[in-house]
């Protein structure tokens, strides 16, 4: 079997690698600190995730798996949900032999560890099973202690897996040799005849959807494929089932949350969009270069995104301590008062990338240029459009997206207010957006 | 029964009716003219719509069906996919008592006809045998003749449905007695034990995912809702069971498309959100006012934003045979050659108000303001920006949304074709994105 073997590194996980690159817990907004979980799985477990798909539902030439999401597809956010999981070991991706190349490249652009990638055979449960025998595979042959305990299978277009759930099944797996995610049925499912009508309709409280992740010992997984049939494995589209029937193992069914859907249709898309830019939106950090001017402003701005749901950090620059934000946050706010020199946006970008952030999701950078000057010179005053152009344009290169946003101070309170509002509400949906025909723009507030 | 009579006009629909408020046709483009769909329901059919779910799945305090997409609650897409279809007679909304003010706010606010309101019952076949009921109800009594042959029973929280299908069910029921939709399982059934274990997975093949719509005739669905149990309104869900166990009707079952899904989720409102807005941006039109530097232009525009998957007409005005687009188009460019005068973008502001557009979706104008003066002059000429943030403020309040791009005419071909290539990315964006945050920018090209 040919074996892509890509950076292994299964004993080398920072403990805190959880809450960098793009975290999907709800427990852990953007800003909030990495907290372990507490619970800690002390036997091997891998994953094997089939990516073989051709996404034929979602309507699309792309197989869903490899549609981008600000400019990562979607197998590379699957990937990562099980990477920040210090306990497991290793990630199998089965891909078909067309896409091997693309797969190997996406490991290597986005910094994946863990993770090899195997060939995948005609139908799902024969990739499944190539995953399988790999782990157990290495060159020269794998010792029984360094076999897996517990397999996890998943599937690569379910990104938003968590930790907890995870431990959940990996535990019921090793103890009852099997485990399955289980979700309430959204529709009535009813049995048809064959010429198209309405045979009986199940009673909906007795039936359940079963959905991924599933979890098997490495020896339930192992001998259900040894036993199964040809017809199994042309036909079959469950791991359960072939446990229960081949090894009497009755799974444990375990009831996941909402976000464990899989990305099916066209809309789903869509959905995991709009999932993806929520979470990378829900904080951000302004700097306001020590000055009191900036300060007031940031407090009051503070208030204001917190009434659009968005909190707010307010420091004075990304030094010491605060260089942590650097490792955090995916969005910054700059405060130049009465410059329209950029050389501060230009010193964040430098630390960005020494920090390397913007690999896994573009960062937003937006730059209020704060004027206190006299309202009557208002008007003509802006700063030079070009440069913050041209700074963006090369910016974006690099997965920073950066805007500007322009306020002048007015002694009038009423006008302000609105003012501080403005400055508000744009850099909220900038954020929100994070629209790349936008950058480079300097905005009125 | 209470009943809220909503100017009713069931004789009284426009056969181009459909084309106008909000277009989720896959075949009807945002501009193509409304080709009457050739097959006719010569019998009449009402639906009933209920409406009074609680959203809890979605993890919000609003109901699903009041959640709004662009200002416009999802209930009243959905009553508008009804009330476009000529055939159809009326429209009986079932909502939860609590709600009838709200439901008949919405009624009013956006205009619906063929729709009236009953409150609902404890349970979901309650509320809709409350529905069937006040069909045949009417003040004084309604003659055998006037009841509807064929009813369609609905989701409020599925707003897509097209024409074509409710033809289909509709025809069915008149056939079988009773139809209803239904969509492949995506994911394997499978039922479970007491203690929460594998008991047997279902064989995918043979079940489907009974979805809506469903369609009845009149008799078979009252006379179901007559004999059935207490039992069968406190816990039944389907109404094709019903039919089948209490008229031996057996439902012809037909496949529908995925549109027809059910907002269920959060991310379901996302993936509304998405559709809705996807329909808005398919197309523009870009107004030149007869300027042959402005035409050139929206040549080169029309161009680029074609490999944005956005179509767009170039009209010198919107007079005469043009006025049509402001009845079809919900986005609207207009080019303005040397001038930071806004006149035109007002000009056509009182006849979008006229036509009274924007009452449905929120119209998005673009003003592009085109210099074709010397280049060495362009930084310092920037128009008023204060004058166009005025307009847009007054602008939003009627629900049209302007923007502004900056374009400066360059010699020099490269940077002329980078100067289109950006206008057209913006133009895209913004119409994309229906920002209410930005209106009133003057973005720079």
């Amino acid at each position: 079997m040919e074996v892509n073997d890509i950076n292994m590194q299964s004993d080398n996980c920072e403990p805190d690698r959880a809450a960098h690159p793009g975290i999907f817990l709800c427990h852990q907004a953007g800003k909030s600190d990495h907290q372990p979980a507490g619970r800690y799985v002390d036997f091997p477990v891998s994953v094997v995730l089939p990516a073989g798909g051709s996404g034929e539902r979602t309507g699309l030439q792309t197989p869903k798996q490899f549609c981008s999401f600000l400019g990562r597809p979607l197998i590379s956010y699957t990937i990562q949900a099980f990477e920040r999981v210090s306990w497991i070991q290793s990630i199998m991706v089965v891909v078909a032999k067309e896409n091997m190349d693309l797969m190997t490249d996406i490991i290597q652009r986005f910094q994946h560890r863990k993770v090899r990638v195997v060939p995948g055979g005609s139908t799902r449960h024969r990739s499944i099973c190539n995953g399988v025998l790999a782990l157990g595979e290495e060159e020269g042959g794998r010792s029984a202690a360094e076999r897996p305990k517990v397999v996890i299978i998943h599937d690569a277009v379910r990104p938003f897996v968590e930790e907890d759930f995870l431990y959940k099944i990996a535990m019921a797996a090793k103890e009852q040799g099997a485990a399955g995610a289980i979700r309430p049925l959204v529709s009535t499912v009813i049995a048809t005849t064959s010429e198209g009508y309405l045979d009986h309709s199940l009673e909906r409280a007795k039936y359940r959807a079963s959905e991924m992740p599933q979890g098997f010992t490495y020896d339930v997984i192992c001998q259900a494929y040894q036993r199964c049939s040809e017809s199994d494995f042309e036909f079959g589209t469950e791991c359960l089932h072939l446990a229960l029937q081949y090894c009497g193992t009755n799974a444990k069914l375990i009831e996941g949350p909402p976000t464990l859907w899989k990305v099916t249709y066209k809309r789903d898309l869509a959905a995991a969009e709009s999932i993806i830019k929520e979470t990378l939106s829900r904080s951000a950090c302004i700097i306001t270069g020590g000055s009191t001017q900036a300060a007031t402003l940031a407090v009051a701005l503070q208030k204001a995104v917190s009434a659009l749901d968005m909190e707010l950090d307010v420091i004075p620059d990304l030094m010491g301590d605060n260089a942590r934000y650097l490792l955090k946050e995916w969005n910054f706010i700059q405060v130049s008062v009465n410059t329209s020199c950029l050389s501060e946006v230009e010193a964040m970008f430098v630390a960005l990338e020494a920090a390397n952030r913007a690999l896994l999701h573009p960062l937003v950078v937006i730059w209020v240029r704060f004027s206190s000057m006299d309202e009557l010179s208002v008007s003509g005053r802006m700063a030079e459009p070009a440069a913050i152009m041209d700074l963006a344009s090369t910016a974006k290169l690099r997965n920073i997206l950066l805007y500007g946003i322009q306020l002048h101070q007015s002694k009038e309170a009423e006008r302000w207010e609105k003012s501080v509002l403005r400055v508000a509400e744009i850099a909220s949906a900038l954020i929100r957006d994070r629209s790349p025909a936008l950058v480079g723009q300097l905005l009125q507030a």
